[in-house]
This record gives C-alpha cells, structure tokens and sequence, in this order.
C-alpha cells in the first residue's frame, strides 16, 4: 500500500489553515504575540484563539504572559514536540502532494 | 501586508485533506476510479463520496460513468480549472508555509 497517500499520514492538529499558519509563522521566527500572528494571518480574535488552544492542548506552543509598560502582552513559542510535528507534517505534506 | 500569509490564500475546496488527496492523485494520474482513489486515501465510501460532490460542484472535477462488464464503473479527471486551482495552490501553500 502507498502509505503515504493515506489521509491519515497528515496530522490534523496542523492541516488546519490557521494552525498552519501559527505553526509555519512560530517554526521560522521562535516566537510571535497574538496581534501579530492574528494580523499576520487575517483572522478574527476568536478563531485566532480558538487555534492557539487547539495547538497548545497538543503541546506545539508554550505561552508567556507578561506585562509590557501597562498593557497586558502574551507570546507563543513553539515547543520541541511542535517543532518536531511541524517538520513531521511538512515531509508528510510533500509526500501527499508529489507526482509519481 | 504579507499577502503570501493571510489563511485565505489557500482555496479551502483544496485543502481539506481528502480533496487535497483527490486532486493531487488526480493531477498526476490522469484519471482515477472510485474504488482507486478511496483505497489510496484510505477514506470510507461516504467520506469519499461527499468529497468528490465538493471538487465536482467547484467544476474541479469531471465524472464519467459507464458499465465494465456488468459493473457500473465511475472515473474521476481534474478540469482545466482543476488543473490551475490544484497548481495555484501548492504555489499558495509554498508561500505560506516556508520559512522567511
């Protein structure tokens, strides 16, 4: 069987768009606040959200929160295990979507 | 703006898994039957089946049903359009995912 033309071969909490985006964004910079990865990605503060704890749940991103002059300022990172998926998914992908 | 960033570069018909699969199986094979693209997906008949209503509604895919032997047999090709969104995309999806 051609295992890697299985659906399964992608992992899911990545293919989704903006956890792509997140993950792609954070995997080349090392870290990035929430305005910037949601104006980066053009998305609503909900969705953006709503990605952020998909992705945290899995262990892809840590989050720093701290306080920058008055205003509240929160970072992601990407994990050693998000990293590791990120590439993981990114030869999966290539794999998916190559010609034979 | 990083244009190359923004989730609506990537055409959702595309990059749902299953149809990313479809497509990309189809652009390289030509043509595919039912039973074929499922097996290599490793999807079920439903999943398959609501999937390839999406690519042909999108005019991405094109449908020829004829009778082998005593079976109905149905054979799946990408369109001209097909052909330029499944392109368009992994150009699209490139961009959105190296690393800057």
């Amino acid at each position: 069987m051609d295992r890697c033309r299985k659906v399964d071969a992608l992992d899911d909490a990545i293919h989704q768009k903006v956890r792509l985006g997140v993950m792609s964004l954070l995997a080349s910079a090392g870290e990035a606040d929430f305005s910037s990865l949601k104006n980066t990605l053009g998305v609503s503060d909900g969705n953006m959200s709503t990605h952020l704890t998909v992705l945290e749940e899995h262990g892809y991103i840590s989050i720093r929160r701290e306080i920058d002059g008055r205003r509240p300022r929160t970072t992601y990172s990407p994990t050693g295990l998000g990293r590791r998926a990120f590439d993981a998914y990114v030869l999966a992908l290539e794999a998916f979507i190559r010609p034979r």
